[in-house]
């Protein structure tokens, strides 16, 4: 299952603001509808948004009625623009449009053509992430033993990629070579993306899972009910420390003092070699709001003080393994990680 | 400030239920007004439910047109009954209702005496609880020093107790002595009582405070943020283990990572020296409702798989001290523990 699918004449994407309570499909059949969607975080997930840009170009392309090549470049000039406005932060978006606008720049030949070049770039972004992810899948399910309980926190699923998951892929190899496994999911608040969506796709893939509160983790480790943790990235430093969604690090204090394996899955571009550590990465801190209330329900004083940052950095020494496409790196990770590069740009 | 309060011709009780949008207050004219209060949760708390029961009697009698002692006697007899069912699993109901009951039983005199003497006893009641979180709040201050941030978890405060709290006791006393400390409260997932009950007793009091959410916690503790933390106490086994609200755990594994002192703060009879480790403390499992939903908002999947553990249990060794009215016991726990023991007996 994929959070967003190309249609040909429409793209149809989950709307992830209703989950889980209901499934439910937008039918986008024009840009602005797509555009909409990402403003309200229908869709969300760096990766899944990249595809979801990619898309949007292809749909501009296929909805075009202009028979004049120079004329259907100024359109998708102009809804690149207008894509890139509905998330500016999102790096993956630009990343993707850039290289959609590559080809229109570009292109010489005729409006069907360039149409069809469109159409069959965002089928390779689209591929390149469902194999990226089942790569990563594939190399972190070969640490996971038969009949192992595997604990995540937060969503690195189909929903945040264009297909699999990252730290979800490893659960999902695991699970589809028929490891018997159980996934423990925190519901990793404040904003519960592990209940509202990493519970949500296990179900749909029929996977074994147990929700609970992010504060019971540790009773489980101590009962030995945990074999293994794995989690996804948003960054991660050159010497291998790592920021992820708030509470991860917690997580893998836990791990540590009970001697349980912790990894972490994610695409080779999540590292970045130019910080040096995690000292480096700036932690977001967002809106008291969350933390004080749930879906509009007062959970605590209107006027409560809130800490609530968005991230927190692991550092290295609590990580078993770091999970990507290319492989599993392991400690000393200074080593590890710029070797991984070394193998990429010599490819 | 308490959250119940004897009026002589009536009760007036904190509605729980509404904390903390709404600070409401319930009026009990009678007996099943309060008995009502009790069934919706509207008070809970074990030492403040033994108070509240003594309230009731004092009502009844206060309240009772009879001038016949037998009469009275009789009529208090069934009011205990009523009181007793309205929360069958409450101990320290049964023990504030038999500590009544046992001057009813063996009083001669008066209709006006009997009613003074139980007025006196639910008095008597009210203020050793008092008494009782003082001592233990004075004692649990010695160890707090100046400028310090003290982290808690779930809700030991005047709402769950006659006044004061036992956890929150330890963090008042530092407050009033003007050590300058702050407070960070762990929201305590699934029913959110260091939200909805500590942060809003804080507010109350000015104590300055930060609601955080649970997974929070470890990420301050890296930062240097957390000098202490104290918590209250369900049951404690004889070798110092410690039951209490889950969560409790994780917050000790986190402290003893990063060398941070950990306390508990509970009232001398929740040590209970039959028990000889929390190995043999049953933990309740609770509703998967609780962790699938929030405030009565769905957070996950209706059919979820959950695991919902109302406690857990601390092991001796994450512990550094026990706090209680009779002063802080240190490890090794089975000596300490006893010791006091043997001293209450020679009291």
């Amino acid at each position: 299952m994929k959070c967003i699918y190309w249609k040909k004449d429409h793209i149809e994407l989950i709307d992830q603001t209703k989950l889980p309570a209901v499934t439910q499909w937008i039918k986008c059949e024009d840009v602005p509808t797509l555009g909409e969607a990402i403003k309200k975080l229908s869709i969300r997930g760096a990766p899944a948004l990249g595809i979801a840009a990619a898309m949007g170009m292809a749909l501009a392309a296929a909805k075009s009625q202009t028979t004049d090549l120079k004329q259907l470049k100024a359109e998708l000039k102009e809804t690149g623009k207008y894509i890139a406005s509905t998330r500016p932060t999102a790096v993956n978006l630009f990343w993707a449009l850039e290289r959609i606008m590559k080809i229109v720049d570009s292109f010489e030949g005729s409006v069907d053509d360039l149409k069809a070049a469109i159409e069959k770039e965002t089928i390779i972004i689209t591929v390149e992430d469902e194999k990226m992810c089942k790569a990563i899948g594939d190399h972190g399910a070969t640490v996971v033993k038969e009949g192992w309980s595997i604990l995540t926190h937060c969503n690195a699923g189909f929903l945040a990629t264009g297909d699999y998951g990252t730290a979800l892929g490893v659960i999902r190899s695991a699970h589809y070579q028929g490891k018997k496994i159980h996934v423990y999911s925190d519901e990793t608040r404040p904003l519960l993306q592990g209940a509202r969506l990493t519970a949500w796709e296990l179900g749909q893939d029929g996977i074994p899972y147990t929700l609970i509160a992010d504060n019971m983790a540790g009773y489980l480790m101590k009962q030995g009910k945990i074999n293994m943790v794995v989690t996804g990235a948003d960054r991660i430093a050159a010497n291998g420390d790592t920021a992820n969604k708030i509470g991860t690090y917690s997580v893998a204090v836990l791990a540590k003092h009970h001697g349980i394996p912790f990894y972490i899955a994610a695409p080779y571009s999540t590292i970045d070699l130019k910080i040096k550590s995690g000292e480096e990465i700036v932690i977001e801190e967002r809106k008291p709001e969350e933390v004080r209330f749930f879906q509009g329900v007062q959970s605590a004083p209107a006027d409560a003080n809130v800490y609530n940052p968005a991230f927190d950095v692991t550092p290295h020494e609590l990580i078993t393994g770091i999970i990507t496409e290319r492989g599993i790196m392991y400690p000393p990770y200074t080593d590890s990680l710029a070797g991984m590069h070394l193998t990429s740009v010599n490819q």
